[in-house]
């Protein structure tokens, strides 16, 4: 069993963007971090709703009809099959789960390689 | 689909202690905020990982062998089966994930009903 995570002393172990680290594990989901900024690609979970809550900084995710700005404090989940991208103009640092293996970029063939931290 | 969640404003809407508030839904789990204060009854949850996330103050999980104490901005996942209690000296807000339906005190005839909010 793993001892308590301290999310702020995971985030300060690297620096690249959109690369998440799995921090905890949650009924088959990755509990995970990243550090984001600029803009990712457009994509979609098929199977799998996709949990973002900022911890830091502000990110909007783009949703083809409309956008959804997040600060700190705030969560947003974005449901199985739709698509969206998620845009930070400066770095912010997100906690996300998802299923363990899920593509980030929704494709495997150009998705992160996801880390145990 | 939800619009953003902002986590301290649902946590303003109520003040009673260990009576989670739904606050979205992520892959058949509900995603909720908590105020506790004092100690919750020793339980466990036969079939799933129980995640919590500190958002302000603190509080220790007492396990059987051990105590994991987490401050704000901390998490930790009590695996399946695993009794614990969660203990809060002053009052502190929590972010959970649980299966929906899942009973807060591992007992449905205890257990607090869970209101979305």
């Amino acid at each position: 069993m793993q001892d308590a995570v301290n999310l702020a002393e995971k985030l300060a172990q690297f620096n690249t963007h959109w690369s998440p680290r799995i921090v905890a594990g949650y009924n088959g989901n990755d509990v995970m971090v990243v550090k984001v900024q600029g803009a990712f690609v457009w994509h979609a979970h098929p199977d799998t709703d996709d949990f973002f809550l900022v911890l830091k900084g502000e990110i909007d995710i783009e949703l083809r009809d409309r956008v959804v700005t997040l600060c700190a404090g705030e969560m947003f989940v974005v449901p199985a099959g739709v698509e969206h991208r998620p845009v930070a103009r400066e770095e912010a640092h997100l906690l996300l789960i998802e299923p363990r293996g899920t593509p980030n970029t929704g494709d495997p063939a150009t998705a992160a390689v996801k880390v145990q931290i």
